[in-house]
């Protein structure tokens, strides 16, 4: 199967440390599509992306969570250099209303002519559509502004060609086998109509990734992130702060693993953690997200998951 | 005399690489006024800034040169966070006509609502304003874009006391001597009046500090550096690169060197270097300003120049 790499860019909250940048989360696609796609890209995502194999000029699309500057103050600086970088395939952005507005003043303001077509989709709540290899659905959480999951679910593959049965029907193994996975039906040589059904193993179901925004309450998304292989949830604070999330629109750590336990995801990561805890701190939010689903792992700066 | 330190948090041109930042200057004015002046502010200036000992909460004024991306994509970033770090003191930024649109719709469209006041100067050729310790002086430069230079003239201090001739008059060491520096005129006990200026050695020059916004053919600007303490200037390309230069409005290392020369700076700072220059590129670069002007430095990030 092909590999779905992410690799977290940036994993603080609020402002940059010397040790986490803020937010944005890379999806490399190059294998499958040739492309990267980023969610969020708060500002110097574009540095951490010297640290990482990411070709700008491969970014298509940019998944906006949410408007807070910690998102989206990286966009402007990215976008440019990737012009410089020779990108010149078009790159199109999803993000709430605003987002349009911010890019193309900050873009005009600034004398910058791109090399490429920029686009955007400002979404709402429920929007929905099929892009390459992918369906994007796209869920508002409860965050004081607009904030939004992205969730992207893998189109389904045909299943395995069923190479036994083929030769037992006295088809002999040659390039003609991917031909007859290729199409629905095919006629071979000798004038037979071979039906690519007959001789197909189960569909392949395709892998689901879920991107969250910050948000408070969020066992209320249970459904949409339901079965996902990966799911990616902010837990700025430790759970003995729960009154400060909820108070400033946030998850902890017990929130986001008992929504990951009761949604049946793979695994968990969390992210955009408050840079209140030290690396104790940091283990402590590991230790209570993980006595709740054993599959959690804090991310940090530049770390990558191969799904 | 009070230190006056510079340092330099971005010295690359265009876009960041992994050794040198986009553009940004610091000017510690702590044992002064207990401020911190910044010119440009290129994306991750904020980032920067953890590598230093300077507090964006002291950060009062920011002097942006033009407009283009490079120069001031860190700024709504770095307004936010002096916000979020308990900045409470007003900030002034000066810049071309559309820094305060730049500026106040990333804020807005960002939801962020700053702890402090925050005004703009949108400043034109030739504009002059008296500052806390400093004269400003803009000049308006050659860059395709409004692109200015920004010049410091310190204000002149009180000459020293003539501490021999004070005894010789008979006032005899002490607390009265801060005293009788302190104001025009000062009354003895003994009903005896003094005037400041029968003591006081010649007054002290006040520094100069000049920096240049990206420009080409900058040996036009003589007069306006004339006898800057400190002159820092871009020098994007090596002189053999002059045609490059000149096309994308910017200057060479001999060109800057030249200047410098002519108008008697005391030193010369270079920065804003293209990354087509590796270190062996560098030392070339700095081999032959040097021939032109001996006292020339190239910047790199993170350097501190002490006037």
């Amino acid at each position: 199967m092909i590999v779905l790499n992410v690799t977290f860019l940036g994993t603080g909250a609020g402002l940059p440390s010397k040790y986490r940048n803020v937010s944005s989360i890379a999806l490399d696609l190059s294998q499958e599509i040739g492309e990267t796609w980023l969610f969020d890209c708060g500002e110097a995502t574009q540095h951490q992306i010297l640290h990482t194999s990411i070709k700008p000029r491969k970014i298509t699309k940019i998944f906006i969570t949410h408007m807070h500057g910690d998102h989206i103050f990286g966009l402007p600086g990215l976008l440019s250099s990737r012009s410089f970088q020779d990108g010149t395939t078009p790159v199109k952005i999803y993000g709430p209303i605003g987002i349009r507005s911010f890019v193309e003043n900050s873009l005009r303001l600034s004398s910058t002519n791109l090399s490429y077509r920029l686009s955007f989709i400002e979404v709402t709540d429920g929007y929905a559509e099929q892009l390459e290899g992918f369906n994007l659905k796209v869920k508002k959480l409860e965050h004081g502004i607009d904030s939004f999951g992205y969730r992207l679910t893998e189109h389904d593959r045909l299943g395995k060609l069923n190479v036994n049965q083929l030769k037992n029907d006295g088809i002999p193994p040659g390039p003609i086998y991917k031909v007859i996975k290729e199409q629905p039906t095919t006629k071979l040589d000798n004038g037979e109509v071979v039906n690519r059904d007959d001789y197909l193993g189960p569909p392949i179901k395709g892998r689901r990734i879920s991107v969250m925004g910050d948000t408070r309450n969020p066992y209320q998304f249970k459904d949409f992130v339901s079965n996902s292989d990966l799911l990616i949830h902010e837990a700025t604070f430790k759970h003995e702060d729960k009154e400060l999330a909820n108070r400033f629109y946030h998850s902890t750590t017990i929130e986001a693993a008992q929504l990951a336990k009761e949604s049946r995801v793979k695994q968990l990561i969390l992210t955009h953690l408050s840079a209140r805890y030290d690396k104790t701190g940091i283990d402590l939010l590991n230790d209570e997200a993980q006595a709740i689903f054993k599959s959690t792992t804090i991310a940090e700066d530049l770390l990558e998951i191969d799904i």
